[in-house]
């Protein structure tokens, strides 16, 4: 038996958004390793694996339960070191937690505030019901203004992308000649964009957009299977 | 003989201040190899070495000329494998290009601002017209007018150094357990401002501050040896 991933979608299950169930996604792939998908709600998550995490992805390998994307690319690593590396070495390791911390307190708030209508409007009424509760508790006001500060703050997140331009000047993936977990890490942040909306990201000919599309081309394509919201 | 390394000055010789050197002393005493210390102004960077590069550091290893920090690193890793690592293999190496770019297009910025006058003011009359022309052309405008933005943007810059504390939440450095060359990147930053101004770039018991005094700590505190400006 294959690894079951367990992640989040809304009532259109063939559109799973989660930014970090996507890591897991490309981190399997990345890994060659075969794995069904197991599509589950917010309100599921507390019920799955009786009760193992208030939060997905986790990934149930044989008798092996494992949560939060990082741990879970950890353990691939640990348990297939034979298998396409997804860190490169110990400085590798260190170094996508620093891309982790950019990615989640840089690129996040902005994106969150992209997402959040969409996310709310793919939900059932009782899903809708405890993210706007716990969402509006976290930004402390309605979904309906944070959503509006979205076009005043696209500038800054442009500018914030700069680390990752200047990084391209270099090389074509931020794993180097090729994509590494610390790439998922920030394909995900996009890929939760491109999933639930047609907001423009990226301005036009931007290098950030080439590296998305590359990253996008990977593994068959898995993350492309998923078409863009219109 | 060993390696001499040509860094920048102003009037005060005992007072090296160019973050891109300060990286690659700290390279140097990682490697843990002997170096001497060339101190230059700016004008006498085109005269170095036969004019081998327009900007510093610059080292002479024997007959070996390399420039620029991260290509010295990348020259110390090679000419000497058997030494402390400056990268802990390949991901290591791809994603110091990552913290680069956020080191110099995140941090540069605002840290430019913070230093500007004091760089100024370190200068001698022939120097400080260079720089002044120099840098006014890149800011497009007076000296004045930019460190007059100081304060008006040390909350952005505070905002900014959220991946820093995000990653040591997980580890004491960007490199993991110990430091790597991505974490002497942003070294160099901080220690651009600690050298030529009292200026406080961290709020009171922020751990970005605490993980630079372990910095200021390493290779029997050689980063220490020039006290902070008052």
């Amino acid at each position: 038996m294959g690894i079951i991933l367990h992640e989040l979608v809304g009532t259109d299950q063939g559109r799973p958004f989660s930014p970090h169930c996507w890591k897991t996604v490309m981190s399997l792939a990345h890994k060659g390793l075969p794995f069904d998908r197991n599509r589950v709600s917010f309100r599921d998550i507390p019920k799955l694996e009786n009760g193992y995490s208030s939060k997905v992805p986790v990934i149930r390998d044989q008798d092996q339960l494992v949560a939060d994307s990082f741990e879970i690319a950890l353990y691939l690593e640990d348990r297939h070191p034979d298998r396409p590396s997804l860190f490169k070495g110990e400085g590798g390791r260190a170094m996508a937690r620093f891309v982790e911390g950019y990615s989640q307190m840089i690129l996040h708030p902005f994106i969150n505030v992209v997402v959040l209508m969409a996310v709310h409007n793919l939900l059932d009424a009782p899903n809708q019901a405890y993210f706007r509760e716990s969402r509006e508790k976290i930004f402390g006001r309605k979904l309906e203004d944070v959503a509006a500060m979205r076009d005043a703050k696209r500038e800054a997140f442009t500018a914030s992308l700069e680390p990752i331009r200047k990084m391209l000047l270099s090389q074509p993936f931020i794993g180097g000649e090729g994509p590494l977990f610390a790439d998922y890490i920030v394909f995900g942040a996009f890929q939760w964009v491109r999933v639930l909306t047609p907001y423009q990201l990226f301005d036009r000919g931007d290098p950030v957009q080439d590296w998305f599309e590359r990253c996008l081309d990977l593994h068959g394509g898995v993350a492309r299977e998923i078409k863009a919201a219109v």
